[in-house]
């Protein structure tokens, strides 16, 4: 059970007290231009927030979230949700991120993971070209980290939003966190960068591609056009399963509730059926499948392959442009986001001449650490978002 | 240059001087059981060997060797050929395993991966069945560290040898050297194990399904059954680009002759288009993928997975076997087996009042270092080799 809820962390936090209410709206923009040039016809994009946008509107945090999450940052939908949203051990009335003082935002972002799931609005591969009435599939222009900040721009422009007190993200969150800092440094007072990265090197560029291989080799993935047969689930589900994995690591992975068997006696037997540990991984992937698109998850390793701070390098030039003063939060045991890239970003800036503060969270989740275990860095939050 | 020189150390190394020669020999046996309990009509392996056997039988170093290795463990077969066996470094004369004194002896595995090599013998899923003229595909049984000791030890005592002076291997050879020392305690003086571990837990078994996992989803692989028509090369290669870049590590992959773009603009303009570093790593796994067969690919990692000391368990009931003194050699920076397992042999042993010493190699190759740094273990080698 605790591999369960711990995993379950990721996207929804155990509930306590009385909880933090929060609505899915609905934001769309018609011909929307990607930062490589082409136009999408029409955007959707969900969001939701906490707390009261002051008069001013110059209390506004921006949660940016991770490849599988959504803008469900925190709070429920309805008082009898099983589960809050990923980071509700601090973010609402009296935790770190302060929503009795602040304006949390989140929106989710283009090619969202998890298109199938009924909060989750996005638009991707999967979605209806309003010009062709068919789903876009790989005629879906290649997205980019900023990309989903020019959304999220959008976002804020329609509420009358222009500066932000901080913007706040894990993995995937944190480079559009970071591109935020980067490309509109005076908009940005605070960054907040949780098991991230300043840019991709080769070696996590091989390690991203190798999450989107299973679902290219699927004979029914047919190139991305596999909008009216049979999705690509068992490619899919592969991909889910590396995910999650590397997501943790092996002094958690090992606690899993099907303890491996020295000697698994049916995979003697035969090479058709798979250790009992690999095949409680697949039906976790499985369950994890079930709101999400194959195309989409391409997609978002392209965007997190493509990424350098400013989206075009070198890596120094756009660090030298942030005005934000910056807290970088790293996992220790991380293997998606290995710990050197975190320290990379906190040195880049720290020999720009950038105030930045390093912080380091202790667990045995490995990546998860940083939305598990994200109330170790409370105090170190309440303090940076005040100073 | 450089990166392609250090991952050929994977199975050779440069010339420098006068080269020992070496031979490839290939041993046969009828109607093999398996250790789990299946009939194998046939089998074949080769071998080779470097310096003399003693009168007494006595100076037998056996070399048992990695996941994509072969017996060919040193020296060239021919003066000109371009590269030698892959631990040159320290097999040979006058070397830290000095072939003047000692008979080193290495074995193909059963289900080697490298079936097609001209150099390789062995019997797997790819070889013809003798008693159906066809090959045996997945009619093939499961094969264990086990089975490969016994063929091993049918090999050796078709020479008259029935005690082992050492018993040396790296990564899968570092198992089947502890299977040696656990199954046959009275026959083996000494335990090298490099890069190696005691037993399997989940998160191993886990990780390497992930590299078989492209193959069984590459729809020529048609469950194993391809050998008459074209064979899942895009599933074996994405499985070799996985173990490739695995057996490395970031400080080193990172140093890898196509390097990577910030902005890749090719990967921006189409989804189709991988970025560069991808399609190098590819392209360096196809070129192992020549002489690799996918179903002996399935076989090794199911191997792999089934292993604990003695290949039952519990580990300490095993341990508690061993009579050989043991050297562990790890790489700090593996994250294939990762250094933790290594750990665990070592501290078992000790705990078990086993005489066992540690020896960590430094480098930037992560697995590779037990290979291509091996060297660094020459003076530690020669002390316990004479003990």
């Amino acid at each position: 059970m605790k591999f369960f809820l711990l995993l379950l962390l990721c996207w929804s936090m155990p509930v306590v007290a009385e909880p933090l209410l929060t609505e899915k709206r609905s934001f769309s923009s018609d011909n929307f231009r990607t930062f490589s040039g082409q136009r999408i016809p029409r955007i959707d994009v969900g969001w939701q927030s906490y707390g009261t946008l002051s008069p001013a509107r110059d209390n506004v945090i921006l949660i940016t979230h991770f490849f599988s999450g959504s803008s469900h940052a925190a709070g429920k939908y309805q008082p009898d949700d099983d589960t809050t949203g990923y980071w509700d051990a601090i973010i609402g009335p009296g935790k770190a991120i302060d929503t009795n003082q602040f304006f949390v935002i989140s929106v989710d972002t283009l090619v969202n993971l998890n298109v199938h799931h009924p909060k989750v609005i996005t638009t991707g591969p999967a979605t209806i070209n309003p010009e062709t009435n068919q789903p876009y599939g790989l005629d879906f222009p290649v997205v980019t980290i900023r990309d989903f900040v020019e959304v999220q721009r959008l976002v804020l422009e329609s509420l009358g939003i222009k500066r932000l007190h901080a913007v706040m993200g894990a993995s995937l969150g944190s480079l559009q966190a970071l591109e935020w800092a980067t490309v509109y440094p005076e908009r940005v007072e605070r960054l907040i960068s949780v098991i991230g990265a300043a840019e991709m090197d080769a070696w996590t560029v091989s390690a991203l591609e190798h999450w989107g291989t299973p679902i290219r080799l699927d004979a029914n993935w047919q190139q991305g056009n596999y909008y009216d047969a049979e999705p690509p689930t068992e490619g899919l589900v592969a991909a889910l399963a590396l995910m999650t994995q590397q997501a943790t690591h092996p002094s958690f992975f090992n606690q899993s509730p099907v303890q491996h068997q020295a000697m698994d006696q049916a995979a003697l037997a035969s090479i058709h059926t798979a250790p009992a540990i690999v095949s409680w991984l697949r039906d976790y992937a499985k369950e994890r499948a079930r709101y999400a698109d194959a195309n989409h998850l391409l997609y978002l390793v392209r965007a997190s392959q493509l990424y350098v701070a400013g989206q075009q390098g070198p890596l120094l030039d756009a660090i030298q442009q942030i005005q934000a003063r910056t807290l970088v939060i790293a996992a220790k045991e991380d293997v998606i986001l290995l710990p050197y890239l975190a320290k990379e970003l906190h040195q880049s800036l720290d020999s720009s001449g950038k105030a930045s503060t390093m912080l380091w969270l202790d667990g045995q989740l490995g990546h998860l650490d940083g939305i598990a275990h994200i109330a170790q860095a409370e105090a170190a939050l309440r303090t940076f978002l005040e100073e």
